[in-house]
């Protein structure tokens, strides 16, 4: 029989297991990257859990995890496919401990609960790990929802390469994954009826409405952008300033220029990358490379810092590319009411962050996600925490949405 | 019988052989950092040049490299120690072709132009390579001259890391060089009575006062400073502008301080290098660490630009570390005065970079440089370049003036 007590030592259970997984001890956070042997570590533990809970493990083309209580193509030929739940596990460089684990382990418990409960799902439930969704190693976001659902072509993905050149195919051989069948996968999509992804907040919405669980609305439109400025290689001791040609100083002056547009339009504006060739101390940089990441609630606003942007390094010799764009996506409205509607009082939240629970919705899942409160709204960072009785509160939040979705 | 035209040729022909050591085929900059494959090449490129022309090679506690014609120790006993002339073969990441092997070239082809003369030195003729010149993978400029003049312990010199973590240690036992011994080295030091460094030129004096060849006068004071700007990591779609703390835009506004300075106080200042932790497009970062390197004519101009600098970050909460500082270093006057007598018509010029010559040279050695013009006042770029006919040139004034010296 489970209580509230036995789901709490279950989470401590798990979160016991998961914390030495690729921790960086000099400032505890995660290397969890995809194909990498923390992330294959973490596949088996996720493996590992499904085998002791008795789940039918299948890993799709793209090596996302599936475990299955219950047939899910018998649902499906039934025309009732099956709930999902379930999140990521890899992070961010040296990102927190929630972000992702905390929707994978709330998911397993919730599990737990129906089962310690009696209950008999009349459809069946998974759990799912998603692969790759920081985009942290090959810079893709939610590659493998992007893969199964066709938004990424599998050779696209196969070809893309990490900082030391290694592509995502030769990452994945080496990870012991075949990659003959990477690409869309509808069969696997098939059997989602729906999908509820619980994750961390990881702003402070929960904090200032003073609640532990929200429903998620929808995610904001975002994009990131990728700009080259070509400069003059030269001796930092022998050339004069008149003589300079330093893409520096022009990265310098385009970081300030993008925050002051996000003020204007009332959008975000990060630039959190840079390459600098050499960067050597006593050389002027040959190039910069920066990177601005964008988001906001309305995407015109967003489109406006970009054009305003894109004109003022034009001005400055320098170019802008689009590496990706998403516009605003909204999970699905009746299941967000149901949600919300089982768990009583619980407030209603857009978030500015990316997640596979948005790439299902665009490719027509319904979807629905939960908030659970972080106490700083820091996230993507070793200090991002959530409390041990919201994270429980969690699970019982998921639980109760599932039995009602598989009743 | 050598000519002018032999020198020529010779140039070629050694030019060619070093061609392709370490050379990256993107861009056609040179990457031959201390104790790789591609510095052990070009020791042993060395090594066969002495052996070719029956010159003794010997190896000092430091590794770098001396070839003499003559006996270097006889001529200590008899007081009257012997001529060195040479350079380095290492470079900056991507550097160009002539910084440094320049100078062993020229070095070599005045001792084959001096023995083609038939000409019999009355004190020894030495050819040095000093190691690690550029302080490329260390990150101490000078290293080899550093470590036999005792301006860097060998302790420290061999517990330096490079990007990987490599120690110089490791990367010398790697490269089959014992560390059992490096240090101070007086024994190498007694040998060299002069040290004339001949170098291109990495500024516009010689083009712009349209003469092939100057004699150096002094290195302006120089120094690198790194300054560490802590923020807070947070994610880049959740956090609210006025929630970070987001050293990016500390650094962006650095870079025009330093630079704005500089102006104001006639010096040079770069911003070379940054690190940026975690370097994720999504990522407020958690910490930015630049760094500033500084010259110029005037050390109080220098002085009051670091002092002001400091000022400014600690006001924006960041602080800065001085990695190294050089008081102006002058040249041995009266050796500088002989070169100019012997050569007649040459420019005398300063330089704002760093050589081991300047080393040597505040070890008490009588040290002397020669530039060579440099068409674009260009250096540590692939784009780097001297004119054969100017190198030519820069070899007979090199013969020429240790003749003089030697005679």
């Amino acid at each position: 029989m489970s209580t509230p007590d036995s789901v709490g030592s279950g989470f401590d259970r798990l979160w016991a297991e998961l914390e030495p997984v690729g921790r960086n001890p000099v400032n505890g956070g995660y290397r969890r990257f995809a194909w990498t042997e923390a992330d294959v570590c973490l596949r088996e533990w996720f493996a590992a859990q499904a085998a002791a809970r008795g789940l039918d493990l299948v890993t799709d083309r793209a090596g996302n995890q599936w475990a299955w209580w219950g047939d899910p193509d018998a649902a499906v030929s039934a025309g009732d496919p099956g709930v999902v739940i379930g999140s990521h596990l890899d992070s961010v460089p040296d990102g927190g401990a929630f972000d992702g684990p905390l929707g994978v382990v709330s998911a397993l418990l919730a599990v737990d609960r129906l089962r310690a409960q009696g209950f008999s799902p009349a459809r069946p439930i998974g759990v799912v790990n998603f692969g790759d969704e920081e985009g942290a190693r090959f810079g893709i976001a939610c590659a493998g929802s992007r893969i199964i659902t066709g938004a990424l072509a599998g050779d696209r993905a196969l070809g893309l390469t990490d900082a030391d050149g290694t592509s995502m195919a030769e990452a994945m051989t080496r990870a012991g994954r075949s990659t003959a069948h990477v690409g869309r996968d509808d069969q696997t999509l098939a059997r989602v009826g729906a999908f509820v992804e619980l994750h961390v907040e990881q702003g402070r919405g929960l904090v200032d409405l003073g609640h532990p669980v929200a429903v998620g609305t929808s995610i904001w439109p975002h994009g990131r952008w990728r700009f080259e400025i070509n400069g003059q290689a030269n001796h930092a001791g022998t050339t004069r300033l008149v003589d300079r040609h330093d893409p520096m100083l022009t990265y310098a002056a385009a970081v300030q220029r993008a925050r002051d547009l996000a003020v204007r339009h009332d959008v975000l504006a990060t630039c959190g990358k840079i390459l600098v060739e050499p960067n050597g101390v006593n050389a002027i940089p040959s190039k910069v490379t920066g990177w601005l990441d964008s988001r906001g609630g309305d995407p015109a606003g967003v489109r406006a810092l970009i054009a305003e942007f894109t004109d003022w390094l034009s001005g400055a010799g320098a170019s802008l590319a689009e590496e990706s764009w998403t516009d605003e996506t909204f999970f699905d409205r009746t299941l967000a009411s149901r949600l919300a509607e089982r768990l009583g009082e619980v407030p209603l939240l857009p978030t500015g962050a990316g997640h596979d629970a948005g790439i299902l919705a665009n490719a027509g899942v319904a979807t629905a996600m939960l908030f659970v409160r972080n106490p700083s709204g820091i996230s993507h960072s070793p200090v991002e925490f959530a409390e041990r009785d919201d994270c429980v509160v969690g699970v019982h939040a998921l639980a109760s949405v599932v039995e009602d979705l598989a009743s």
